[in-house]
């Protein structure tokens, strides 16, 4: 047996087991053709079968139709916080940002620098994003409003989209994606980077509605517009061909190994209930920093009584085989990313953990 | 052990087999770490081992110091083709490019697309693209000429640079990057996607000297700014950390398992020699499409005596184990592509098979 760690990265980050054990195998021979997985022709019946089947899992996951485009993209979701607003908005069209932290921030600025016509909304900037605001009104006539529905670096995740009044909603899903079900019809687009729920670093998906991809200008950069990719089922040039082999079996696993969205909501649910339970009762030693309506299931950020506490409590869980638990190197502190891959036994044991070093050092 | 094919596809294409071996040996526990490299996180210490060992590998290879920057970037070569012109050329500025094929094409109508001044210096449309042309003269005070040092289609490939009268070339090196010394200090950038000679698709290498990397606008979307990733030593973002770790592996097995890049050239000549010798001495039953002195010996182009014969040789040669023989769908015909990974094993057992082949259909 190989060794492994409990791995809590904020992504790249763990993926399933079983996904990692078929790629071994077959690393040689893909489906015999006698070829590696990074050899074959994307041009190829196997290959095809691959993409093909990775385009079904996501719209029978999304529950969407026909209207909807599935393409697999490179450049990770910072190349989409320039996509979107180059596609989707032309001269006299406005759309909505909600700022909930750094990577929102990156998408605003995005659009600034692209000169589009955009609000900013609402923003948790006054408490240093430790919340999701509520109460967030759109502006008539926006074309989108873009919300970040979880936040990796500061621990806050969307527990309900904002009512838009029929705007339709663009989201950065990067690291919440296929965590819990979701009410697909209300967005125009959907990107997310592959690499926390998804597969590894290298690919992003990018869900778009029919009337939001007829959208992309023709004098765009030919690989920046979401036309050519949907044009040519994401092979316009040659696509990232094992990352998406990779997502594809993800996707087999949330739904055959796992059973669906709404069992991997509630595990993620049961993994998040214990770890924050925990916290809660053990008499402000650990403090997580985002506010209890607005805390993440996917990334679990806090604080310990000081820096130097922090600091050990990361070596000696490193030494114990617990990986990833730093924070954010903007925002210091500790972070538990509880990914889908990141199974209870995992929380179990960094649970029991943090119990012992809070003895010992509370 | 695994079946495998000889692998003769244009790209992706084969690999090496002891780079295979390592990937697949380590896949569930990288470095000792207790994570894939799928898992581990781009900014933890194992992986900046893996990206700085591959920068001083690419430097090393082709002799160049610190006034180039070594980046790994995504979206392949098309996506270079905008970024190019977008980085180098300002109002003012202009370019020349020369026409080769598909590719070259592809570049120029990107470069036009984005309105900007270039001039087509030389083409080979004339004969369908089956030479590379002679006497290439740049335009006085062009900023640079672009090549397409091997046309993956068309079967062709420079056996000579350009002289431009110290104006820099920048090449797209796709097909033959490292499979062959070049005097780098000609050129101003060079790029090359990953799925032919480097590694997997999904990383594309792109070396660009300090003066033109200055040249990048501060107005371009982030993602397309040379700048940001040389800032960032490809780390803006999360990189493509798996496709950059497999082309380190395949540049370790360049330099200490082949010898480095004259051993290199002497391999991939020898391969070349022997399969279009046989072609030249088999009484014209198969005919190679390009002239004599543009030969590739990275994608040998050719043709039997009917499209009925070509399909039935590529069937028949698919049948034997001998892989990704059909021509580009652009074009028809046959093509062998004999990328660093296809070993002279491969090309004897391709040449027998063509033997008996013509024996029987001649």
């Amino acid at each position: 047996m190989d060794y492994r760690i409990r791995n809590f990265n904020a992504g790249p980050a763990a993926l399933p087991l079983p996904v990692l054990a078929e790629i071994q195998a077959h690393l040689l021979n893909f489906k015999g053709t006698g070829m590696s997985i990074l050899e074959i022709s994307h041009r190829s019946k196997p290959f095809d079968e691959v993409i093909e089947d990775a385009v079904a899992r996501v719209k029978t996951l999304l529950n969407v139709g026909d209207d909807y485009h599935v393409l697999f993209l490179q450049g990770g979701a910072s190349t989409q916080f320039a996509m979107v607003p180059m596609n989707l908005l032309s001269p006299g069209d406005r759309a909505d940002y909600v700022n909930t932290g750094t990577w929102s921030t990156k998408a605003i600025q995005e659009a600034k620098l692209l000169k589009k016509d955009i609000a900013v909304v609402a923003t948790s900037e006054d408490r240093n994003f430790c919340y999701i605001p509520a109460d967030i009104r759109p502006t008539p006539g926006a074309l989108y409003m873009h919300v970040t529905s979880n936040n990796t670096i500061k621990g806050t995740q969307y527990a309900a989209f904002p009512e838009t009044g029929g705007i339709p909603l663009v989201a950065d899903m990067s690291s919440d994606m296929f965590s819990r079900p979701i009410d697909a019809k209300r967005f125009g687009l959907i990107y997310a980077g592959a690499q926390k729920n998804l597969g590894p670093a290298g690919v992003t998906l990018v869900v778009i509605r029919e009337d939001f991809l007829k959208r992309s200008p023709k004098d765009l950069p030919t690989m920046l517009r979401y036309t050519t990719h949907a044009d040519k089922n994401s092979m316009y040039n040659t696509p990232p061909c094992f990352a998406i082999y990779v997502m594809d079996l993800v996707l087999a696993w949330i739904m055959e190994h796992v059973g669906g969205l709404a069992e991997m909501e509630r595990r993620n649910r049961e993994k998040g209930d214990l770890l924050y339970g925990y916290m809660d009762a053990s008499g402000g030693f650990y403090k997580p920093t985002a506010d209890v309506g607005s805390r993440s299931l996917m990334n679990v950020t806090f604080r310990l009584p000081s820096e130097d506490l922090e600091k050990k409590f990361v070596e000696e869980a490193t030494k114990a085989g617990l990986g990833g638990l730093k924070g954010h190197r903007s925002v210091g502190g500790c972070r538990a990313s509880l990914y889908n891959a990141v199974d209870l036994a995992a929380v179990t044991e960094l649970v029991d953990f943090m119990k012992e070093f809070a003895k010992k050092n509370g």
